[in-house]
């Protein structure tokens, strides 16, 4: 028991707070609590359904919340349904965009399908799912008055972000001020005795511990998780910089991403990315580049597809349609004028031989980007932003990948 | 007409906004709008029972409201049964205590009681009381956060009073950043035209302004009348100053206290305090005195009243009893231990022969403070602010006024 403790608190940990190792207070010794637990803790891990797509960096603190429930404890996955529509401010240098009730409630399924592979939905008892509109459409004005005072301007301003806006003159909208305040109080509502989050989400996270002292109950744990570096190793790995490998990515164009992780950021996505032994990997780094990425298209697809996406990408290099370096040719889009026709796009890389020959395809069902059919003849993409990255293949072994 | 709204929009004003005195618009030239409407127009003035007393500097908008009555508009008089219990932060130089509902409560008939002498109640249609819980405590997260989008934390910070207190470093909580929304939302839940306050509301109102036309109303205008000076003439009128004349204080400590106003500060409370045409005074300012605070008695208790208390106070002057430049005579605290019982202050003051005449007294009926009749033979005062500033008095014509 210790020593899976011991390796929940430690693999993939950026930070647990408050951390007195040599405290024997169940309060600030998150080992000592977990050791001791009479009944599964209360893991809380909020995520704002404010867009469509997961990448692999939003999956740590989602794998370590599976972590938890593999020792028994229940995750309580809060569906930020209220809070997307206001935004997170953190890390954002302006105002968020305000989402209106139908986006997030399209994006809301399509998380919990791409989350679905990482958590345990089947053993009861382990997971409860919440949506915080449940509490926060009942919050009315004197109990968000009462929220706001446990807090003062220098306070908030003095979160990273709010306090660079404010000197930069980058309006800060009082509306931010309110954001941290309610994913603390979703603390509140449901009883949480950990919350998961990334490295950025410390401040909220404590205003959590504040609010829960304030209502009179036991305050959270704070564990957070790394910032997950892009597949390029240099930045944080984001879909705007295109460095990312979309959780709901079909298994080629996922398997493809990963067999050209970087030497250098391996260690890091295995430790962060499998449950594998970090003592126990191949020594060759191509081998372990082929073990990551088979690893991870099994997770999120299965075992089965990754064998099958292993072998015929081997198979279309040793049959020498692709280079080595490159295992699926790119596509720029520079060049073609948007809105542009699928027809042509197929055509025009090479991936059909003609515009009649790729209508033809595309009504027979041969034609899939980023692994989804797509059987409308006149299928038009008005922006290069709405291909880039993506993966588009004709039959089962021809591929390009489009680039800016 | 035309003299009648300029009369208006000059006397005791110290700002209209928006004020373009050449435009025909009727957006932005009140005298144009007053002089064409068709209908009353809607004139709020916001009050916010935070206590128990208003005094003389708290009449001056509610005089410009009467005038507008008389005018023929509506006077909207919000009672901010749901702010007071926030706290207006204008012009504090730290956060307010929070009242509770049952204060609020309290306060609201005493404010009432006191606006009476000076709003027309009577004509049908020219008053509408609202208490703004009415709307304030509907409003969801949802309202809340669309009313903070509206403003940015440097705007808010621009308010005089929080950049200076958060320059200080003394805390400004984030619920008084909503105060001055929520005013302004009363101007949008009675569709005010015109908004009434001091000088120092001029960034509510302007905020109503904005509320009003994000929500698609035509914003109101604003008309600030001064801050009222002080019976001291140095100091703005306070109660903890006391340099105050309460609107609820007995004829006879409202006529002696204005029938001492310093000569400099007659023309001032000549202009704000009464109707009387500023060309027509005594020329005297003995005379002055005695026809403001004569004036200003009728006013707020009647003109019998006033008649009655002028003789009695000129007939013990006469007799030789009080001093001429003290109408009453004062009696100092500074000697006395407190807590201290009543009977003790009537004999060690000199207005009962001993404690026992005091006591006798008090169950006759005889003492009254500040007005009110006190019967509790025990009545005991826990400290000098208790006390200071009140007149007690015994029977018709013993009198002592209570000082540090």
């Amino acid at each position: 028991m210790a020593d899976a403790v011991s390796s929940l608190l430690q693999r993939g940990v950026s930070d647990i707070f408050p951390n007195n190792a040599d405290s024997q207070q169940e309060d600030d010794n998150l080992a000592h609590r977990l050791e001791n637990a009479d009944q599964p803790l209360r893991i809380k891990l909020g995520i704002d359904p404010t867009g469509t797509d997961l990448h692999l960096g939003h999956s740590l603190p989602i794998r370590k919340l599976r972590a938890f429930q593999d020792l028994g404890h229940k995750a309580v996955l809060i569906i930020g349904d209220f809070t997307a529509r206001v935004g997170d401010p953190t890390g954002k240098s302006e105002v968020r965009r305000q989402l209106t009730e139908a986006e997030v409630q399209h994006n809301i399924q399509t998380y919990l399908d791409q989350i679905k592979p990482i958590l345990d939905f089947e053993t009861p008892d382990r997971l409860e799912v919440r949506y915080n509109s449940e509490w926060l459409s009942k919050i009315d004005l004197a109990k968000t008055l009462e929220l706001l005072t446990t807090m003062t301007v220098g306070q908030m301003l003095a979160k990273e972000g709010f306090a660079e806006r404010y000197q930069q003159g980058t309006p800060v909208y009082l509306h931010e001020f309110l954001y941290p305040l309610l994913q603390g109080y979703d603390s509140v509502a449901v009883e949480a005795d950990v919350e998961l989050g990334g490295t950025d989400q410390k401040f909220n996270i404590a205003i959590g511990r504040d609010l829960q002292r304030h209502f009179g109950l036991r305050p959270q744990f704070g564990l957070l998780t790394p910032i997950l570096l892009g597949t390029d190793g240099v930045q944080k790995m984001s879909k705007s910089l295109n460095n990312y490998v979309g959780l709901a990515e079909d298994a080629v164009s996922m398997y493809s991403k990963l067999e050209k992780t970087p030497d250098a950021l391996l260690p890091e996505y295995f430790e962060h990315l499998t449950n594998l032994s970090l003592k126990d990997l191949p020594e060759n780094p191509r081998e372990q580049q082929k073990l990551l990425a088979h690893t991870v298209v099994s997770q999120y697809h299965s075992v089965a597809i990754a064998n099958e996406t292993q072998q015929s990408l081997a198979a279309m290099v040793t049959q020498g349609d692709m280079s080595q370096t490159d295992v699926i040719p790119e596509y720029s889009l520079a060049e073609v004028t948007f809105p542009a026709k699928l027809f042509y796009l197929l055509s025009a890389s090479g991936l059909c031989s003609s515009s009649s020959d790729a209508r033809r395809q595309i009504k027979g069902g041969a034609v899939k980007l980023d692994g989804t059919k797509i059987t409308v003849v006149d299928q038009t993409y008005d922006q290069p932003d709405d291909l880039i990255g993506a993966v588009l293949q004709v039959g089962k072994k021809k591929f390009i990948r489009f680039i800016a």
